[in-house]
């Protein structure tokens, strides 16, 4: 199993709703949060330019299951395993933990694209790019 | 099948990202928007008091799929359905179309909960909200 | 005194915050919403393209004055005026109301830009768009 | 004049808009964040229990003038000064920068409140909460 990327992250007062507790819908931004920290730690930007072309990331499928909410300013562990990584593609899974307990459990699949004018074109991973994330997916 | 009910929602600045488009965690709040509306249209409220109580929905699980991405100023069709009324549970599923084409997919379950300090109680549905929510889920 | 544009915008849940009402910096984005709104009654889109240079309004600075809490659900009216059009910006006054009652009062002033790699390069707002703004500005 | 209370604080990439910079709203949440770690490194949340009541600061004012564009996962200084503390409110200035540069400057007025049912109710500001904050805004 992949070794977990973790960082902290602090739920803040405008990540809150009326019912006094993150939005779920802050999930997804904390979930990307670790992954572009991850993608950081290699070296790399989720924004980047390979060859003359702008490089991004579009994801094609995330979710989140809740399990207990968060409480305003509670500073949550936010860990990221690498669970496929395909031609194209790059499968994450990121768990929730607040004092050692699951709080949370996210996916997120992105897809390698060159950013074009109003929109993406799926491309291969560039090499040595796929090569680090199938390392760090190998991990033990 | 349960028949959709649909709101139309443009797509804001704010909502995009510097890739140029519909961020993909503001779809959730589409999502959202449109459940609420929903509720509305029942004449009810997602936060509201039964028996002195407030009541609120968090979620359990969400997810979505992302077939195109959405451009600034867009408006989409929000169609939600209702999938699935449990005693505690509801689950819907929420299709955006632009201009006809199916752009994505979401799912959000929600729970039928008190809310007390610092958290939530699961409770049953309360009657008549859940024989309004069971007539939504089953209209041809 | 400039007539007023005026859009209609509810209050979501992800707007909130724990303190149970419209989250301080939510007035901000429905503030842009108005904004864009108006550029559209004009046929403008607030990006946009002149002489094959995409066109941006980058802010310099904006206030808003908070006189009563917002609701959960409540619609607000979202009136905009133009105070002052230069040769290269315009000032927004913003009133938000509701039931007839001033809720708020914000203040935009955005620069006319090309959008260049990483940043904005200001310039005269481009003819005719800079004779609609006045027009606007100086409706009785 | 005041010492600064110093955090820093990444652009996400969620807080970027199609323009390829930081949302200008984002600036507010920025701006509460420091805010919030200001309050904690005096040993207090912004939000709080007094005597049985619960306590909150909504704003009356904020603003924020802009120098320059922040880029995605530029890492920003945000330095918060207390200006001015009277009986019930508090005046914040908080500074942007970036690398030594002012790309930023923002204010914020809150009011400290008893937070009822659908609002607040000003309150003087509790000792020795008050000398706290006095102590702050006095610091050479």
């Amino acid at each position: 199993m992949a070794k977990a990327f973790v960082i902290k992250r602090r739920a803040h007062f405008a990540d809150t709703d009326m019912a006094g507790v993150l939005h779920f819908a802050a999930y997804y931004r904390f979930m990307e949060e670790v992954e572009h920290a991850f993608w950081r730690s290699h070296g790399h930007s989720v924004m980047s330019e390979h060859g003359g072309r702008e490089i991004g990331w579009p994801r094609v499928a995330t979710s989140c299951e809740y399990f207990a909410p968060v409480q305003f300013e509670q500073v949550l562990e936010l860990a990221l395993r690498v669970m496929r990584v395909g031609n194209r593609s790059i499968t994450y899974e990121i768990e929730f933990r607040h004092e050692g307990r699951r709080i949370a459990l996210g996916r997120s699949t992105a897809v390698c694209c060159e950013v074009i004018k109003r929109g993406f074109r799926p491309i291969a991973i560039p090499e040595p790019l796929r090569q680090a994330l199938v390392a760090a997916a190998e991990t033990a």
